[in-house]
């Protein structure tokens, strides 16, 4: 298992594409993606749990009831959530996109990422696609990320390749921050391509217990989206034998799909709005696993912790504040909590007291851009991570005055 | 019943006073403060529920516990929170100050607010209680609550007087916010004091039932304290017949608690920290009392809806999304939203959709100080209000670097 170069066209059989087709008012930004498999892909997804769900959710669901498709097609500019005829837009545009490409409407995952409640009108997807399959390439990859993007700054993609019985199996994927992250049984947009043989029932199984401990366990600002959905799309196309029941090739898959969507989170909160650090926190000595995510997650979400890393402050009470309320039961006499990153350790916090620490120190850890805070809760051997991001002017000032 | 000028010794026989007394560097900032009452008194109190508690609540807690007290002692610039000799610190406290008074130390509440984590001596109170003694007055609300300020950049006072048999009673009270303010079945500090008669059981039910629709339903930042407290004295000293059970004289005054409260509450969230606007999310046509609260608060809680306020942007989507992930159950399909303010009101959707408005409108509407969130659920006739301020730079800038 390694991690290399590439995102969803890194497995064998995936073509994608990205192109503006005048959704968004800026030509110079691409606005649709589109990515095809050679041959029909079983299909797995995630959607977010928030009751205000965009239309193209809706329609996803539906095409993926039978566990196959061949394509995946996103906008950005638009969110297409609360509007009156979403559904039927996002419907037409799998239709339009069906014709084209000669293969079933109900193969289609269909996506939008943007603001709520902007009316949203066919014509640019009938002038885009086209577009779009023109432009279909193993190298599309690069243009595909840039049309699902909003206020993200960076291209988010990963891949990794993997051996399932003696076959060399490749998985990436693309991923769209960058507010309105926090993610709760579902994520962002996340698409995942693989060229390993896998069923439906499978790769659901892999996907839905993989988003607990990824997607799930990140959070930019609180804000669960409207849109939020993770897909991964595996065609077979590596020859390896099919994955129909658990065992040891799905543990290979899993761990694969671990790396990768691991490395999507880290790049998702590293280009959270606004952000200048991505954090870390790593809970050990919880008593199981709910303890040790609540606790993790509760601690990269607090505002003032999140405000304290920007300033590099070393306010560790804030951390044992969020531990208390995060709902978890504990004893907190037993916590300890210390910073690290690529400048060292302070231990900051013992037994749920503050010890004696250098401020220099601490200051020269947190001015690094990556910070783990390292929680450990002295009552067993689980562990868990969850990821954020600090809380800047940046966010304000992006969120201020986002719909202009 | 109406609203009077005052605080903590608006109501009979109530004296206080705040002094610097060296637990601050800075001399021009008072950082502790005194209510006495000139006769034992019923009290009542809730208090926070983060685990991670600051030792005075546990002596508080243990004070109460007969449901009489007759003084407060407050300090500000050290919450006293994860100290290892914390507790014993906070009881010290009482005891110099009960041996000075010439009352029980069991009849004291004693509360800290400031950086969670840093020692605290018992120097300063030693020096500060025979100054905050020799200033008690009639006059000294403005002292005290001027030595509970942190971040705090306005005094919160209020009061009001109303009629219990025929006698005229009046109750007021001191807050402190104004970060670290999401109070989850408890509050942040508030000190109430009334000369209504009133039992230590009758007391604990009014507050009780009160804090749930008041101070439960504000947030600044999502971050519940370790120090949240709110506490009433009511020494007796307006002469009506004493309230020992439920009945018509509990409903009035519980109704001036609420009045003085909501007051409270109002206050607190115009001084959130950075905060240039106070938000009001009014929900209607809830099912239950439940779903009324959870969207309310889901709404005022929100990073991006906050952030939007404070660019006065009539991003509605926020407020979608927001009722989305509250957790109620509810048709999305039946929500309306306006926004409203001095400027007049503006909707924004309905039926779960977007409907045309005046931007121009809009923009001059949410550039009032006070903005109101109106949210029709369309399925019943429960109405919750929750309170919350906007997302700033100046919030970033506060707790960048509080510490320092």
């Amino acid at each position: 298992m390694k991690l290399i170069q590439g995102g969803p066209c890194a497995a064998r059989g995936f073509k994608a594409s990205g192109v503006h087709c005048g959704i968004r008012k800026n030509h110079s930004k691409k606005d649709i993606a589109l990515i095809v498999s050679d041959v029909p892909a079983s299909a797995a997804a995630v959607y977010t749990t928030n009751l205000v769900k965009s239309a193209p959710i809706y329609v996803t669901q539906k095409h993926l009831a039978d566990g196959i498709a061949k394509a995946v097609i996103c906008n950005s500019g638009n969110a297409n959530t609360c509007n009156a005829d979403g559904v039927e837009i996002a419907e037409k545009t799998c239709d339009i996109l069906a014709e084209q490409l000669g293969i079933d409407a109900s193969d289609i995952v269909v996506a939008s990422t943007g603001v709520i409640g902007l009316p949203l009108d066919i014509k640019p997807f009938e002038d885009g696609i086209p577009q779009l399959i023109a432009a279909l390439s193993e190298d599309g990859a690069e243009d595909a990320v840039e049309g699902i993007m909003t206020t993200d700054t960076v291209k988010k993609m990963a891949a990794v390749e993997f051996e399932l019985g003696g076959k060399i199996c490749r998985m990436g994927g693309m991923a769209k921050g960058s507010g309105m992250i926090h993610p709760n049984m579902a994520t962002m947009l996340v698409f995942i391509t693989t060229d390993a043989a896998i069923s439906p029932a499978m790769l659901q199984k892999a996907l839905s217990g993989d988003v607990q401990a990824t997607f799930n366990m990140l959070s930019i600002d609180g804000d669960t989206s409207t849109n939020d959905m993770v897909t991964v799309l595996a065609n077979g196309l590596a020859g390896n034998a099919p994955i129909e029941s658990e065992g040891e090739d799905l543990c290979v898959f899993m761990k694969a799909l671990n790396t990768l969507t691991v490395q999507l989170c880290r790049m998702i909160v590293a280009d959270g709005e606004g952000a200048t650090k991505m954090l870390e926190c790593k809970v050990s000595g919880a008593a199981d696993l709910e303890t040790a995510r609540k606790v993790a997650k509760s601690v990269v979400c607090s505002s003032l912790l999140k405000a304290a890393m920007f300033g590099a402050d070393a306010n560790w009470g804030r951390v044992l504040c969020a531990i208390g309320y995060s709902g978890a039961d504990l004893d907190v006499s037993k916590i300890g909590v210390s910073f690290s990153s690529a400048a060292g350790t302070v231990e900051v916090c013992r037994n749920g007291a503050g010890i004696e620490f250098s401020e220099e120190l601490a200051k020269k850890i947190l001015t690094e851009d990556e910070i783990d805070i390292n929680v450990s809760l002295g009552s067993g051997d689980v562990c868990a991570c969850a990821w954020g991001c600090d809380l800047t002017y940046d966010y304000v000032r992006i969120n201020g005055d986002y719909r202009s």
